[in-house]
This record gives C-alpha cells, sequence and structure tokens, in this order.
C-alpha cells in the first residue's frame, strides 16, 4: 500500500461509513484465505452492508476506475478472489435469508449466507438445500454461485446452476440487475442468470438469489462395492438410477491405490472388503418416501432392503465382484470418512501436483488408463492419487512426482488437461478458473469461444474494473 | 421479392448449389408455418446441408449486410421464424443423429433433427429423449434449444436447457462456436451454451447439441384428482414428490370449466368424477425400478398399489375431495386425452385472447382469483378456459371476450401479464419472445436486463443481422 491513500478511500468512507472501509491490521483477516496458501495485499477491504452499498461502491470505482475484487466466503481453489492493489469488497454483511417458502420449496438468501446456515434453516422445514462440499461451514452463496459450485450429489442434484432460479446483480457501473425470479418457467430474452453464475465476479457481482430446496430424505441406503472395471462401475450406476427412480446421491470411486493409502494413514481403519479390488465404489442412496423409509415391524429400512436385493442380482451375473451395505450410522459414517479423507490423503506428500477435471462418464475409464500412461512416460517414480465423482465423471487426480524440478510437475499438469480435452472432456471440472487455470483455458478452449469471452466481458465492463485480469485469458496469453 | 434479384442470391448459389437456394414458388412451402397464421415473404430460402454450409451463408450475410432468420420445424407460436425481405435459413438438411451412447446417456443429434425421431432413437435404446409437446412430429431439435421448449414433463425432467450438454453455433460472422462437450460438470468460463439456448437464433444459429438421455420408464401411474383448492393441490403435488421419490411427470390442473368444455364438445366423453369439482388435477408418475413396475402374481403394478395407498391417507386427512385411478392403458388415454383436447378447446370461439404465463408454483391460486377479476372487470360478458402446468406454475390461459373490440382485447392481455409480474411471476413462460411478446418484454422485463441484453446482441452480432427485431424490443420501443 503507498503512503498516501487512494483518493477513492476517502469517498467510499464517506458513501459506507469509515467502520467498513478497512485498510493495515483491520484488513489483516481478508488478506489470506483458509488454505494459508493465498495472500493478497489490496488497496482496502469493503463491507458494504446491502446491494444499495454495493452498487454505491461500484458507482465509484466505476469513476475512479479502480477495480474491485468480490469476495464471500474466500474458501475457493483458484485464487479467484486474489486482489492486489485492487479494492476487496467482501459481501459478509449481505447474511440475511430473507424468506423460506416451503410449500413453494424456495429460499431467498443474501450472498454472504453461509452454506451451512442455509442448510440448518431449511432443515428447519424438512427441506434441504441440495449443495454440498467440505467447506460448506465457511463458504457463502455468493461465492458458491459465483464458482457454479458442485460437490459430492451432483448427480442427482446438479450443480449450483441448477439450484438456482432468480439472481440479483450489480454491474460494473453500479447499475443492478433484478433478475430475482422463482419461477421454473421463464422465457423472457436471454438467460442473463446462468451468465452470471460461473462468470467468478468478472461480469457482476452477485448480491442475492432465489434458490430451490428440495425434500429431505428420510432415510439412506450406503454400500460399498466392488467392480470389475470402472466401465462395468458405469453400468452399475445405470442399473441402480433406473432400480431406485434415479435416487442414487453419491458414487464415489476409490481405486485400489486410494485404499492403501487410507489404511497406511489410518491403521485402525477397516478396509472395505477382505480381499483388495481395483475398482471400490461407495454409493448412497437418499430415500424420500415413507414406504422407503419407515423401518418394517422387524426393524429394516425398506430403501436397504431393496438394495441388497438389487445387488445380490448383481453379484449372481457377475456385474459385481463384492458389496457391503451400511446396516446402522455407524458403518455409513465409516464410509463417509474414508471418502472424504481425500483432502487429507492428497496432501501426504510433497511435492503435489493436482488436478480437477471431467470427462463423459463413459470415458473415465480410458482417461485413468491415458494419464497413467503420460504420467509414468514423464516421471517413471511417480505416485498418484484418484478419486472420482464416477456419477459426473469428474476425476479429482493427485500426482507425487519424484522430482522436485517445476517444468516436469508442469508438464504432468498438462497430460492431465490434455487427456481429458482429448477424450471430449474438461480441463476445469467444478472448481472454477480464477487465476490457477487461465493457462489452460488460453490453452484448450475453443478459440471462438474464449473470443466471445472476451467480447461479452468488454460489452459488461468496458473499464475492466470487475476482477480483471481473471477467468478468461488475454488475447495474447501465451500458451 | 424485387425483379432483380439481390446480389447475395449469386453467391449464395455459388456456395450451396443452385438447387439449395429457393425462391419463388420453390420457396413457398417454407413461407408459411403450420398454423396458416404466420405467412412471410423472404429474400430466399436457403437450406444448407452442414455446418460448414451455415458458416459460409453467415459469411456472406455478414460482407453483405443481409439479415439472417434461422428456421428449422417451423412450429413455434411467437411469430419468431418471421422474415420478410430476409434470408430464411432452413435447417432441415443438418437431419442427422450423429450418435447415441447409451451407457454415457448422450445423444449428438443435428438442428434438422425432428423431435419424435430421436424419440424414437432413444427407444431403441430402452432410454428417452423426456422433452415432448404436442407438435414433436414437426418441431426439430434446433428450435427446440433455440425457443429452451417446455412441455408436459418439465416438471420432472427440466426444459430443454437442462437437457442439453454441449452445442455447436454458427456465429453471426460464420465463425464456428464449439461447445460440444458432453460433460456435466464443466467450468471453464462463461456459460455461452445457456446464453444462446433460448436466444431464438439472434445471437448465433445453433447447428447440432448434446442432449441427454433418460431411462425410460417402465409403467405409469395415472390419477384424477379432486383438490379442495389449488394451493391445496399444490400440497398434494409435495407429498406425492416425496412420496414416490421425484416421480411425477405431469401434475395438470383443469377447472370445473375446462371438464365443462370438454363434456359440451365430446358429449361421448366421460366426466372425471361423478360430482363437479372446481379443482381438477392429471397426475402421472413414471416407474422406473422393476420392483414398481413389473406385475405382481395377481396382474397388480406396485407404483399403482402405491399411489392408491397414499391418496387413500389424503382423501382420509381431507387433502383430496376424490381420486380415480386408470386401471389400465384405455383408461390412462383417456386422462390424457382430456388433458390434450385443450389445444382443440381453446380454438371454440372467437375471438380469442390466448396467453402463457408463469408464477411460483404457490401464487397460482392467487393468479387465478387476480385474473378472473381483472378482466371480468374489463368484459363482464367474457368466458375463459384455464388449463395449467401446476407442477411448473405455468398457466395457458384463454380469455373468449364478448366485444370484438381490439383495445379491449389488448387490454385483457396486458392485465393477464401483469398479474402475473405482480405476483413475482414471468409473461413469458415456454413459448418464447419472437415477435408476438415483445411490447410485454418492453413493459415489463427489468430495464437494466434489457439494457445488457441490447450490449450483448451489439456484440455479438454489430451487423445486426441475425434474426433482426425479435427478442429483445429496440431501446426506444413504445410500451
Amino acid at each position: 500500500m503507498t503512503d498516501n491513500p487512494h483518493p477513492i478511500l476517502v469517498d467510499l468512507r464517506a458513501a459506507l461509513g469509515t467502520g467498513h472501509v478497512l485498510t493495515g491490521t483491520e484488513a489483516a483477516p481478508y488478506t489470506r484465505d483458509w488454505t494459508g496458501q493465498v495472500h493478497t495485499h489490496p488497496l482496502a477491504v469493503l463491507r458494504p452492508a446491502n446491494t444499495s452499498d454495493v452498487s454505491k461502491i461500484m458507482q465509484l470505482a466505476h469513476a475512479h476506475e479502480v477495480p474491485v475484487v468480490p469476495a464471500s466466503g474466500r474458501t475457493g481453489l483458484t485464487k479467484g478472489t486474489k486482489a492486489d492493489n485492487q479494492l476487496l469488497l467482501s459481501l459478509d454483511r449481505l447474511s440475511t435469508i430473507r424468506e423460506i417458502r416451503a410449500t413453494g420449496r424456495i429460499a431467498i438468501v443474501e450472498a454472504g449466507v453461509i452454506l451451512s446456515q442455509l442448510h440448518e434453516a431449511a432443515d428447519r422445514h424438512d427441506l434441504i438445500f441440495p449443495l454440498t462440499f467440505g467447506a460448506r461451514g465457511s463458504a457463502m452463496m455468493g461465492g458458491a454461485l459465483s464458482t457454479n459450485a458442485g460437490g459430492s450429489n451432483v448427480v442427482r442434484y446438479g450443480s449450483t446452476r441448477g439450484l438456482c432460479l432468480g439472481l440479483e446483480v450489480v454491474l460494473a457501473d453500479g447499475r443492478v440487475l433484478d433478475l430475482m425470479s422463482a419461477v421454473h418457467k421463464d422465457n423472457s430474452g436471454y438467460n442473463l442468470r446462468d451468465l452470471m453464475i460461473g462468470a467468478e465476479g468478472t461480469l457482476g457481482i452477485i448480491t442475492a438469489a432465489v434458490v430451490r430446496l428440495m425434500p429431505k430424505p428420510r432415510a439412506y441406503a450406503s454400500a460399498m462395492l466392488a467392480c470389475p472395471s470402472v466401465t462395468a462401475a458405469l453400468d452399475v450406476l445405470n442399473t441402480l438410477q433406473a432400480e431406485t427412480g434415479g435416487a442414487v446421491e453419491a458414487f464415489e470411486y476409490m481405486p485400489a491405490s486410494f485404499i492403501d493409502a487410507h489404511l497406511k494413514r489410518f491403521p485402525n481403519a477397516r478396509a472395505p472388503f477382505e480381499k483388495r479390488y481395483d475398482v471400490n465404489i461407495f454409493v448412497e442412496l437418499g430415500a424420500l418416501s415413507s414406504r422407503d423409509a419407515n423401518p418394517t415391524p422387524d426393524g429394516e429400512i425398506p430403501a436397504r432392503r431393496h438394495l441388497e436385493e438389487v445387488l445380490a442380482n448383481m453379484l449372481d451375473s457377475g456385474a459385481l465382484d463384492d458389496a457391503v451395505i451400511a446396516q446402522n450410522e455407524a458403518q455409513r459414517a465409516e464410509m463417509w470418512a474414508r471418502r472424504e479423507a481425500a483432502a487429507e490423503l492428497s496432501r501426504l506428500h510433497d511435492p503435489i501436483v493436482d488436478n480437477d477435471i471431467a470427462v463423459p462418464v463413459d470415458r473415465m475409464e480410458e482417461l485413468l488408463a491415458r494419464i497413467e500412461t503420460r504420467i509414468r512416460a514423464l516421471d517413471p517414480g511417480i505416485k498418484m492419487l484418484n478419486v472420482a465423482h464416477l456419477g459426473d465423471g469428474n476425476l479429482h487426480f493427485t500426482a507425487w512426482p519424484s522430482t522436485d524440478d517445476t517444468d516436469t510437475h508442469a508438464a504432468i499438469n498438462r497430460a492431465v488437461e490434455e487427456e481429458a480435452v482429448t477424450l471430449g472432456g474438461s480441463f476445469s471440472a467444478e472448481h472454477g478458473v480464477g487465476l490457477s487455470k487461465l493457462p489452460a483455458m488460453a490453452r484448450h478452449k475453443d478459440k471462438v469461444a474464449l473470443d466471445v469471452m472476451r467480447a461479452l466481458k468488454a460489452a459488461l465492463d468496458p473499464k475492466n474494473i470487475l476482477n480483471p485480469g481473471k477467468v478468461v485469458p488475454a488475447a495474447d496469453a501465451t500458451q
């Protein structure tokens, strides 16, 4: 920061009140993210109270041509809120759940509402807001919407975009775009809502949203499955979807190496099966109906009994090698804990090259084989840890190279992205682009699509003050 | 048409072949739509064979600055393909289903594929492409995507946008935008796909798409319900969704006046109930699982039995006034025929004022009451016919004014739109804007949203040659 404060700060203090324009030590809590990996040095941290304040900020920023970086829970993984010498606009004070309409199955929320708070509020109406992921206790709705966040139950409920009906957005010049619709069918011109969702604050600042709520599953049926192959696992998924009427909430792939790593790290943990299998799947079904969820007189959960029957048929036919159904909540928790250990397991070694990619669901087996071949050629001593949301074709890939050579690391990362793209997939699945995936955008995204994105950005933010330099690489970016 | 052909026609004939640039009587079959209501006089009708041809056309149109109106099945209801003195670009020769991947649950289709052809192709894999509506035998995928078409099973499967994974689009200057992804998670920059879907050919010409296929229901359970009120019917829907795990495929509201009109028009038809009820609902559940669909030893369909139990509970509690379950396919067909008679019933009298609007599902009862009050004040002798996709909050409203005064007709139409908007709804639910709803766009759409749409249009089509004058009203449009 400079010794002479930027002239916009005077105007901002007048507009927001001195206490809501933070600099120096006051701003410190906002200048690093929860991972501790991203430090930033903003001109100031702004804490607007409402949409009108956000509008005032953007009017001033537009007049002064000072860049603004919106942020909410700052739990992102792609450096999307880095704001050096820019204004960091925190939405954390816009934290009101304005309304829950249980019969209409909607919630109206502000951008600073914490995801887990919305979970709790929905639960009080016996409903759920389905979006969930590890950072749910800190992540806020503004960030979830801005990055079109995914998570572990997208296979049933879709990503954030699919859960949003309406949106309120402040534009680069401070105008407020009111798309706060709560209707399921609305063909009234261009779909600006879905353009703003996932744009990571580069086209506008999301201040509020109307989101969908869903009935809460009354019981779960969870199991570990061993499948002959990844492709065979996809057939199992399709059968389960048909046999349960689409009740699959999670379908998570863990290879033998993942199970090995888990047992090594947690010696008291149990292996999922007595035998070691190459393809291990955690599956969970959510039972909505009393018919599926209410215990029978002998204490059985019908959904669990039904799953057992379906799996027994698949074991008979050879579609499955093995299966274990959770008999109680403790066994279910054990299965979730194994899957959720991924974040910790992926950090056990150094150096790390990790990636978040997606392919069409029927291309996952080929993706895994191709990646292994490519990266072993680059580094024969490499180790790796895979875990996939197989129902979405989404692979979280971690490699531990045997070398510290950063060129090799970059080559590994590029190889992984290339193989996903070659198979018709995406180099960026659910974490967004931010700064981290800009080089991949320049390398792999359709060139016409990049040109169109630049044209849209120039049309909506001609002064390039909304989170500039993120998401869309410059036209002259080196690849 | 002028005596001297426009100079672009020479270039177009060289590019496409003479036989694919139609004028005069050759063009006649393309100059009126199936309703017979829209006649148009294009400069020529162009029939490209593939995406490359479409690209060549747009390069020439861009150079000559001649407007192009894309069209496919021409079954739209809002005059979106009117092309007087413009080039009518028919996509009917791009009619290939390029690929169906059953395990991956996707189809890759061109814009000229007829909807019912895709239904048949999916059926051969025991899958469905869920989108369906009356015009399915003529409507083509390009039009369905361009208008984000809805239909009668949106409550389960979503509108066209939700069924599309990837898109190929030719831009105003002929560049080809390749978004042909088949992945379920793809956060790689701005969502251009969903911007193009529903833009009615004003931002680009959709030439191909990757769409989702779904498992085919193995049986249906269908019923007519009589509910104490429209709001009570919504509670019934929510209960049925929970009790069936979201298996509701149709939830269609017909008031007593609809039943009366149906019986009058079809004297041999049966009334749904012995008693006359105000709120009649047609509900259909799709059973995906063998457990729900396979007949029991005594020939019963379990899904039907389950529905019977759930409805019996609701009858006991007073949530329902009456219920009749279809016991066989003939009774199911009778229920569908009653609902699908709506199109014919709405044309029984003249003059007609009709409208397609949507409100949040929990506002439908209030909407119906408000509309009735408003239009009876405008025309005490007015008659009306309502039918609603209640699960989507989508009302198809037909009024038969007692007067031929067109000012009164316009006032009725405006009143209906206003009441939908007042209740947080949309004046344009599932048929699109085209030319017909331009005045409503000017009156009711958020002014900032209109400005943003104009900015996007100018950025992507600076010469205003893609279906100009449709969807987005001019900035100086009178309201």
